[in-house]
């Protein structure tokens, strides 16, 4: 499946649906890319104005890095969907012989791990989304300060999202070097994106007179 | 525009594009319906388990308000856009006479409030949004308990970048008895969201063991 092709009224429906995917993890990533996009409109209203040429560079970066982001995050949604069928599909192997037994836990394993590497890979992309918002919001165009934050906070709440994947799957990993390295990075990450938050939300207040 | 006719992808690009819309406005509105849609997930899943009939009638209430949410939702993204045009014409009106220079000002703030009373109307679907996914996280398939939090998440988030841009007309708003009205609902919503946040928290860490 892939769902930068399908509409936006369609892609709500088929997550509506009774079938457990597309899911939260997809979702995540694609209001990932949405949040990618408004930063990437930002640093465009940006360079329209002469009178932020010192921050033109920097803008073009952003838009640069923005665009892999949304192609990724495209492809995280996509994978997720898989990662949770592979996970399904693993469930049901047979366990009639102690060597089935043992094969069908060792593809459940090996489909949980995969299940947790997706959406943390949502997470590590969205911590560059976070970035790039607060490039916009300290030194992007003033008049689209409220597009800043929007990015900024909707970036946030997918990292919490995928999070929540990462999490209810590392629950059933057994390997304890994996789910301790996960559990180590997501706390770490999580750290990064309320700090950038507090910059954001700081930026805002200061030069778009508001608190959100 | 009608942007539940278009493709993700295309979605994004009109987004990421120099043109100021579709921006944060429309955004969290399509969000919002994502979230709805998420929650709509949990309650058939729900409604599927035989071992949940307790709560199916309470699922049932559940997706029918979801789907009358999305709908709406889709409606300010589009309405989001119009409303932002209207500020940026109004503001292009001539104003070589006085009276035509009253005339101009009067569509200004006409325009803005507008533009204040869409993401408005948006924060109060949102708030429908954030009481369904306390139902789903409380009473829901506990399968999909991190599609509850992220369904609470993304609306949270689609909530404050709403709120940002009810904010940013508000400052430009003159009527008093307008500007005092918006910001003491905003503020009101606020308090009733983060209220629904800690119990949708509250209920994913007992009823799923994890925390975001």
């Amino acid at each position: 499946m892939r769902f930068d092709d399908i509409t936006l009224k369609s892609f709500c429906e088929r997550v509506a649906d009774g079938t457990p995917t597309p899911g939260g993890g997809a979702v995540s990533a694609v209001v990932g890319a949405f949040a990618a996009s408004l930063i990437e409109m930002v640093a465009n209203l940006t360079i329209a104005r002469k009178d932020y040429a010192e921050w033109h560079s920097e803008m073009e970066k952003v838009i640069e890095s923005m665009q892999k982001c949304r192609l990724e995050l495209f492809q995280f949604a996509d994978k997720d969907v898989q990662a949770f069928d592979e996970v399904m599909n693993a469930y049901k192997l047979p366990k009639d012989t102690q060597e089935k037994k043992k094969q069908r836990s060792e593809a459940i394993q090996k489909a949980l791990e995969n299940a947790a590497h997706v959406p943390y890979r949502t997470c590590r992309c969205l911590r560059e989304v976070l970035n790039a918002s607060e490039v916009v919001a300290k030194w992007g165009n003033v008049n689209a300060i409220s597009d800043s934050i929007s990015a900024a906070e909707l970036a946030r709440s997918a990292f919490n999202s995928a999070k929540a994947n990462v999490l209810i799957n590392v629950k059933y990993i057994k390997d304890e070097s994996v789910k301790k390295l996960l559990l180590h990075e997501m706390e770490t990450f999580t750290g990064e994106v309320e700090g950038i938050m507090r910059l954001v939300r700081k930026a805002v207040k200061e030069r778009g007179g508001f608190e959100v």
